[in-house]
């Protein structure tokens, strides 16, 4: 039992603080470091769960149980009808997947390897992926704001059609990696678990059930301390969910992706970064968009202009990265100062 | 003979529908119909005469007469003043190139063969040529919005000033591959024309000039109810020439492309669709600036600021796929479905 | 001794000329012509200095008086209080080494060998890094203008804050170079100089510190020529800082680069007008903004639109060419026509 795991003391900590109506910030602290084991614990599971429906079902689980986190945080913000946060926690994943993680993994993977190198047609395709992947998702804000009608009725139905057009490119990429080309896409992390003995299929069950409504509890308390924080504290919908939403969604999948870089594994620490990615625009963008619909109240996919630089900048970058097949620690400390500068611009932008 | 060529019956069947003052949605879609085989025809005639003029002057004629059909048409749109269609079917012809071809092509080639690879240097030079071409022809709009002064008189001199220096590195690209490196950009479609005999050089000539004649005057039809068309039934100029033009314009090319593909000749593929938009924008765009000088209403070449990010997106894509050396039918359903969504934003956009 | 170094004569010229007030046109013009061959002396002054500190010492000494002219010419400007000039002056120098010098390049390179490839890894590495630091350094910019307050109080705080990331960078992109992977950016030019005998320490001292204070004093009469030029020719600052100073800062490096392209040592070709560029983000552009705050009028770093829009052009066209490995003369001449057509939009632009 990982130590790491009594962080989950936090659960009924943020839980019972929320209750007491202690200030916002503790209530946000405990609620942040509640999720961090959950959302290991769920990942864990997944992984266990895909030794009973092999590699091809794993492989699919894996990738929708990743972000089942954010999907969950994000739900309940909808409900809340926090749609600029929501949105922002969109473009907040994948910079962070791409700055931050990949960020942390090249510095770190530098500094014990010195040079690393990687499969440049591998990570060249899961890239250009990505890239047509944002390219869908960010049309409708590009196209809206050319037209100076940022926020019309029709920016809503065109959303919807582009929601619709990106989920159908999510059934034929999962149609791809488990049917036509499943050895391509084989989950990465299966050679790591040597020691540790197998899970039951109904302990896996248990464990992902119960961590699932653990962290849906706990993101109710979560969404409801940001809100509190965007009141009180001033600071804007935008940056809380740039900044603070998906590092504590995307928390467990960074972990891995830095220690994979460790190993000198960079292809599956590229695929994990990566690939989330592409998982926030494909399956998670969509779903937000269909859940808004069901709760009556229509979100668009409108980003700020911003969000567009921010991910225009990071979608080349890391495509350049992918595409000189090597890396090194400069490159990390390169990516991690451009997102701290654009943390810092999210933060100095006014509030509007 | 082909089957396909019995839509030549719908030149005259155009013509007189339009004589009788038919709806223009009929007209429209004769006229379409007929032009796709005389497009075809142009396309073969121009390659039987390459027989007689030699590989260099052959890549030559090819090249100059695979956008004829869409010069055509933009013509006589210049003559009638409908500068936002001809413009928007410039970027169209390059979206729809990069995109719409290349996306049928991945997508077909991909399915027929799994994992298609290409010569990353030989697809890297032309997607570099591309984008250097294409930059050059939206840097004016890119200024003058940048200035906020889109439509002053500078726009117009700088338009001239760019199309000049466009159609001089058109020329400069011909030196290149008449006379210092004709080897690379060889005609790729000799290998095909196995069993059938060889035209004769009168055959080829009088084909060329009949369908070149015959062309010219469907689409003084077809400009006519694309005119009605917008009136009527409240599409953009806009939507009718990034769309519609261009796909009549070049359905000959988007044909053969696909069918490289499916032979697995995806170098070739590659080639039609990129080196076609590089014609688009080195020849084609300044050929019409100039025109429009001669007809005494001189057109700028300041596109709408969503042209501008539809071509940034497409080249960063085709540059991205180019550069990976290997592609997937996946691939080819993402370039269709990015397709998809633009055009849909397009048709959405309000009409101003 | 070279003929090229006569030139100097021009430096008492260009000061005399200033003083009897002769026209600021050819005050401008001696000027320019006295600092070539200071720029030059510097040049070779700091290679010879290197033998004595060795390579590892001596490539950073290189790469920082590679930009000594253009700091010089800059400080004096920002003490004028001409700030666009002086961002302009960035920006056209990172325009200027990667279309102007790596197009000379390529073209003349070109002509000389036909076809010339280079390590695709190495350029790849490169313009990554130029990719990640020009990133940093538009971000306010891009994130200022999309918030429609291009010139607020938190512009200011947000460019220093971006000067301090960018230096810090450029520190450890220092210690990387020097520390840790010394060997991958060797100074790369130690091959040439076969046959001239070496400089003494004091000579090579003598003359660094000697061409440093004349650059010094010939850069205020250039500056105070320019200024009179902006006010009686109705020259932009912009269109001055973008063309006028970076062709003259950089010439020295410039004409190098060309020569190693002339060898067909493309890589060292790439690695100036790269290198370089790197250099102005991650060194000049930072001490700028220093030096204003020590002034006392801070300068912040919100460039122009059309400047983020001729940047983002630049490094996407250097970074395909870097990643195809091969060029040839047309890519050289498309590379001369895109800056060409800058430089024509830039005089065209309206003065605001």
């Amino acid at each position: 039992m990982n130590i790491f795991y009594w962080l989950l003391a936090f659960v009924p900590v943020s839980i019972a603080l929320e209750y007491w109506h202690f200030s916002a910030g503790w209530v946000l602290l405990t609620a942040c470091l509640a999720i961090l084991p959950l959302s290991a614990l769920m990942g864990k599971a997944t992984e266990e769960l895909a030794h009973f429906t092999g590699p091809r079902i794993g492989g699919f689980l894996n990738g929708t149980f990743g972000n089942a986190v954010e999907l969950i945080i994000t739900l309940i913000a909808i409900k809340k009808g926090l749609f600029e946060m929501v949105k922002a926690s969109i473009t907040g994943s994948i910079l962070g997947n791409l700055l931050l993680v990949l960020g942390f993994a090249l510095l770190y993977g530098g500094i014990k390897h010195r040079e690393q190198s990687f499969n440049q047609q591998a990570a060249g395709m899961n890239s250009t992926m990505l890239a047509l992947a944002v390219a869908g998702l960010v049309i409708p804000a590009v196209f809206m704001y050319s037209a100076h009608q940022p926020h019309s009725d029709r920016a809503v139905q065109l959303s919807i059609g582009v929601a619709v057009a990106l989920f159908l490119v999510y059934l034929a990429a999962l149609f791809f990696s488990l049917v036509t080309h499943r050895e391509i896409l084989a989950p990465v992390c299966e050679v790591e678990e040597e020691n540790e003995p197998c899970w039951s299929l109904r302990k896996s069950i248990t464990i992902l059930a119960g961590a699932t409504v653990l962290v849906a509890v706990t993101s109710e308390v979560l969404v409801s301390a940001l809100e509190e924080v965007i009141a009180t504290w001033h600071w804007s919908e935008l940056f809380v969910g740039v900044i603070l939403v998906p590092i504590v969604g995307n928390a467990a999948e960074h972990f891995s992706a830095v220690l994979m870089a460790g190993k000198n594994r960079m292809d599956a620490a590229l695929e994990i970064a990566v690939g989330s990615s592409i998982q926030i625009a494909l399956f998670v963008a969509p779903v937000l968009v269909f859940a808004s619909l069901i709760f009556g109240r229509p979100m668009d996919l409108i980003f700020q202009p911003f969000e567009l630089a921010a991910l225009a900048v990071s979608i080349t970058i890391v495509n350049l990265i992918s595409l000189d097949g090597k890396s090194n620690w400069l490159e990390g400390v390169q990516l991690l100062v451009t997102y701290i500068v654009m943390a810092l611009a999210f933060y100095f932008l006014p509030t509007a």
